[in-house]
Formats: structure tokens, sequence, C-alpha cells
């Protein structure tokens, strides 16, 4: 049985508890069997027979569970620096979708790009990932937006699952914008969803979740409503982007519609934040996108406490948050949200496991949990938070297996 | 003579023309002899005899002037993780300052550090620059604030530039903040820092430049222009820490002053940005500072738009900026300061080179220059800055010597 040991402080990070509660162990030591934890704990409480495993070790680094990044648009075509620019110089994300910016040159690029392009390029954005401390990633379609190309983006997250080691969990975002073809006929394309592309999707077990956009650029809360039960009655749990350019009482329909989580929160109001922590919706914060657009950043300090489990993700897309360095949004979490240093450790860990329902296997270093561990060279949680790196992680293991 | 080719895009970044004047060159090659650049142009119009010469591959790479660090507080002993966690619960730096905390902090822990520990520091902290293609660093003191402390602070740059490839450029920052012992008698300290600590630092050539921070927890307006000049008696050119936490008129002291730059400007008004421009005072951004502190950013957009040389750089320190990572506040300069990629680039290179007063020597990839380089493994300047990876370099060149 392995053993990992010299690991001068572990988090835990289990799902009970106050956002900050990442329960930390001194000199601790960890024991898996086939991939999944069987003892953690003090070094010097470690059973005799464990101390015979096959001992790896983690140089004194913290060890901290691996990293879930619960909010990604990983699969796309080409990249959207100019609109960078433009953005800088003053143009509105907006303004930029109104002129044939925005998702709709992704949704361009992405259908024109071949799967070997799609794929190359998910592999290399996996691998910086991994090197990063990241084991588990949440990826969505929604640059395809028709019938074939919805359905091939989450085949190549299928291809992407079978090509490396980290694990992919897919979700079904047909709902991001109504693309040109139905300009003029809006519910033509929720008819598309609803009547043959989510069960599509469904019989082929391409996806777990089904998320839609709702904004003045994208859909309106009734037709999301729709899209989201279709959704679950083909046993698709429902997320959503909600608020992100201006309060649409998004936080009130995750409630209503029983969401996994509701991301994105910038314009959230208090009884939003209420509504969700009764209806226990994880809030996905995307610190990255509020930077990138210049926005108001999410109120992440309120939401904690008013009792709403709160995520923090990259939102890794070609627009808005053009980087999959989570560590950088984890910072930045704490510097434009508030959250403090183990809040957004607790964020990247078991609260994006709760997002992505995988907080009964993954997300926190406990016994009968994946042993997915990320080791950092850093003095404890505050001090990897503050005093940023380019990379402090020195080493990943997923599922018990080390991947340096 | 050696040369280096393969290169996808060459940006020259002359220090004439605009803030986005960055002159790529296409296929490029560059030649050099004794660490001075002989020759730099597209590869097709290379001289036949240069050829011929030690050839090194960019492999396909982007090459740019080795960065320039203009802004650092390098030399410090300690942390203080604990005060970001507490900003982030809502006290402000000026609270935590007035409370013991902030410089004063720093101060004892860096008097009750050995030699050996702040030089094992100051070494860890250039080799991660250095891998991030930083090839110059601007080094200040400001946490000894005592004569011998102080002058042992300067004496460590002296040690670590005889240690280690990059090139480093002390600046003697004495005028920090009034330290403890001085608190009810400032004009002790100044006269401290006039007669006797500025006349020693000019004496034993451990500075280039005298530096002040006028701010309500520093200094006034007359105290610094008492110290400025005395350092411009003894040869040290001035530089200024202005407006970073409310409007000073700072802008208007460092033209006055004739400073070679004024850093941080976030309170800056339109009246001090031409008063820079008319006595051409760089403009140093540091927006890990703004992003840290959660103030006010630098409106750098105006700046350029006024005709001011704008520099970026880290203020790398234990407080308010503790990360070294250039083109992470390179990425900040152009989301939270609304530089463009391009002028991003031209304040990391050329008009940091201007604020140390080293334009002739570095900052551009110009004949008669030293070959400092960085390789970047990114499509062009506009992809660097956009999708931000941990680190896009993947190789350094310091007066024509690879450091991989």
């Amino acid at each position: 049985m392995p053993i990992l040991t010299d690991i001068s402080i572990l988090y835990t990070c289990p799902l009970d508890g106050t956002q900050d509660h990442v329960s930390p162990i001194e000199d601790a030591a960890i024991a898996w069997s086939d991939g999944i934890i069987t003892w953690v704990g003090p070094k010097e409480e470690m059973p005799a027979e464990l101390s015979e495993g096959l001992a790896h070790s983690a140089n004194g680094n913290v060890v901290i569970p691996g990293l879930i990044d619960c909010h990604t648009h990983l699969c796309f075509g080409g990249w959207r620096a100019d609109e960078f620019e433009m953005r800088i110089k003053g143009q509105s994300y907006l303004e930029i979708a109104r002129a044939g910016g925005g998702i709709r040159k992704t949704m361009r690029q992405t259908r024109e790009a071949t799967d070997e392009v799609l794929i190359e390029h998910g592999l290399g954005s996996l691998a910086g990932m991994a090197s990063l401390g990241v084991t588990t990633v949440e990826c969505k379609s929604g640059y395809g937006l028709s019938l074939e190309a919805e359905l091939r983006q989450l085949r190549i997250y299928k291809q992407l699952l079978s090509l490396q080691p980290l694990e992919l969990v897919s979700t079904f975002l047909g709902g991001h914008i109504v693309p040109p073809e139905y300009e003029n006929d809006r519910d033509g394309y929720i008819n598309l969803l609803c009547n043959e592309l989510i069960p599509a999707v469904a019989e082929e077990g391409l996806a777990e979740f089904c998320d839609v956009f709702v904004e003045e650029s994208a859909f309106v809360q009734v037709e999301a409503e729709r899209i989201l039960k279709t959704g679950q009655a083909f046993g698709l749990r429902s997320k959503l982007h909600v608020d992100q350019l201006s309060d649409g009482d998004g936080a009130a329909l995750a409630a209503r519609m029983d969401a996994m989580s509701a991301d994105h929160l910038e314009y959230t109001t208090s009884a939003g934040m209420e509504a969700m922590a009764q209806a226990e919706v994880v809030g996905v914060c995307l610190p990255l996108a509020t930077l990138y657009l210049g926005q108001q950043p999410m109120n992440a300090r309120a939401f904690v406490q008013s009792g709403v489990c709160v995520a923090v993700a990259t939102d890794f897309n070609p627009g808005s948050a053009p980087s999959y360095d989570l560590p950088l949004a984890m910072m930045l979490s704490c510097t434009l949200n508030q959250l403090t240093p183990a809040e957004a450790l607790k964020g990247a860990t078991i609260h994006a496991a709760k997002a992505i329902g995988r907080e009964h296997l993954i997300g926190s270093i406990e016994v009968g949990k994946q042993a997915d561990l990320a080791l950092l060279n850093v003095l404890d949680v505050n001090d990897w938070m503050y005093h940023f790196r380019p990379n402090a992680c020195t080493g990943t293991y997923i599922r018990g297996v080390s991947q340096n």
C-alpha cells in the first residue's frame, strides 16, 4: 500500500464546517490502495503496518486535494486576442458581441477547426492545468450550436478523457447563445435543443449537466427554464450562467430550478444569495472573467456570510477568461472577491467538487476518497495565495499515481 | 560572432515613437559580439559573413528585449501574509501600518535577519525572475532605516550582483517611513538621512538613485524635497513614490525635482500628468500593488495620451505587492490600467530602462545595445498578454550568454 509522508501541512478540506474550515494537519501522512485513500493523519499516529508501504516523499511540501476547475469552456477553435485590445480601448463585451465578435466568432472558428486541432489544443491546455495541480476539469459545449457541432464538442471531451490522466466532467451548453442560423427564430433553436439535442446528448451519455447563459445577449429566464427542465427530464442536472453583466434575478432562478451551481453572480443581490443558500446551490466565483471584462466583482465575502458554498474556477474560454491558471483565479478571488486564502482553497477543492456533484469522490483528503493530491512548495495556504509565484506546484497525484 | 535565428517575431522596442511602437520584425535574426548587438533585422537580409557565426535557434519563438523590473524592494526579512488576510477582512493599509504592521514590521524583520538569510532569499527571487525573462532589476533599500541597516541592505545588493547573472541597479530609499526611533523627532531622522546616510551611500558608491515615499504615513513634500536635493548634490538622481493612496500633488513634485521617474500615480490628476510629460518624468505603473491593496488603478491610458512614457514594474515587496511576477504585472497593466499589450511590452523594456537611466544600454534590441533577450513561446505580444499562462518564457540571454 503506497504512502506519502514528509508533508509539512496537509489540508484535508472536508465538506462540513465553514468556508474556511480546511482542517490542516502538520507533519502528516496518507496511505492509499487502488487509488483510494485508506488512512490520513499525523505521521506519528500512522499504524505500523502502513508505514511498511511503498513510501513517496512530499519533500516537506504542503499537500492539498487535487484542484478542481468546475467551470471551463475547454474545447474551442481560435483565439480572440483582437477583442482584448478592443476592450482595452473602450469597447464593451456586448458591443463586440453585437458586431459579430464574442461567442459567435468562436462558434465559427470551432465549427471550422478539425477534430485533430481541437484535440491537440485541449491536450495542451490539460497538460498546463495538470502542472498547476489540477486533477479534475469540468468542460462545457456551447461553441457548436448546431446538432452535429454540439455533439462533436462533447465527443471530443470523451476522446480527451481517454487520452490523458485528468478526470473530465462534461456539461451541455447548447443554451450559450442563439446561433446566427436561428437569429429570427429563437423558438426554433430552443425546439432544436429540447426536441433533438438534449435527447441525443442523454442517449449517448455525453454530458452530466445542462447549462444555460441567462443574459441580454443570450437567453431570458422563461427560455432557460424550458431548456433546463427538458435537461432534467433526461437526467441532466442544471447549471446556470447568471447575473454576470447585470442583475437578471438569476440566483432566484437557480434556486427555483434546484441547480447544482449558479456561476458568475457579479450583480446578485442579497435576496438572491439567501435563495441560493436555502436551496443549497453552489455559487461559482469566476474572477478571471471579472478582471478581463473590467466588471464589478462578485461579492464572494457576502455569499459566504449568507451561507452559500462558494467555489472558484477559471471560466477558461477564448474571450472573457483566456487563462487556465486556476491558482491565479484563486489569488484573484482573494484580491478581487475578498475570499480568505483558506476559503479560496475550499472553493477550488471540495466546493468545486460539490458544484459538479462529485463531493463524495473527490475534493477532500479523507478515507474513501480518490488519492488526488497536489504538492506545493509553499509555507502554508496563506503564503501560497499571498506570495504569488508563477507555479508553486511541485507534483500531482491522480488516483494515487504520480504524474511527474 | 554568435547569432540567434528562427525567431517568429522580434520586437525591437525602440525608445522613439508612441508607447505602442514596438517595431516587430518577422523571421528575424540577431548577431552580437562580446555581448553587444552588432546586427539585427530580417534573416534574409543578414550579411553572409554573419551567418557563419555560432548559431543559436529560437525554435520559432517570439523574442523580446530582456524584461526590466524598474521598481522592487528585493531585499527584506520575513513576510506579511497575516496582513493579506487582515485586508481581505476589511482593515486598510493605513490602519495596519498605524497598528505597527506594514513597513515597520518588515523593518524589524529585516534588521533581525542575518546577511546569509537575506542573500539566500534574494537569490531565490532573482532566479525566479530570470526564469520569467527578467534580465535587470532595480532594488531599493528602505527596510533598514538606520545608518548601519540601510548601508547593509545596499551592500547586500552589491553582493547579490556578484553572485548571479542579472544586472542590479540600486536605489537609496532611506525616505521610506520615519522609523520608530525617530517617531517624535522627524527632523532628526531627516538630518540623519541628509547629513550622514546620503554622503555615506555616495562615498561607497552603493546607489544611483535616491527615492522618497510621499504619503500620509511617510513624508510630506517639503521633507521629500530636502532629501532629494541632498541626494542630487551627492550625484543620486531622484525617484518618487507618489499619489498612491490619495492625490498628494506628487506628480508636480516629481516634475519640479526633475525626477527620473514617479511611481504609483493611482490618484494623479491630468494637470500632474501634463507636468510629468513636460519634464519627461517616466510614470511607473505598479498594478500588483493596486490589486493587492484594492486601490483605484492608475489611469495609465490617460498618462500615455498625455505624452508620458509609462513603465510597468512589480513593486515586489512583502506587503502590498508580494509577487515578483513581472509578466503578471504586465497583464494586469492591460486589464486594470488599460495599456494595450504592445504598450505594456514597451513599459517593461525600454521605458523601464529609461526609468533607471539605462536606455542607452538596455531595453531594446538595437545595434550597440546589450544582447539581453527573452524568448517566449507565444504567437505574438497580444497572445502573450491575453492568453495568460504561468510562464511563457523558454529562454533568457544576458549580454549574449544563454542562462538556460
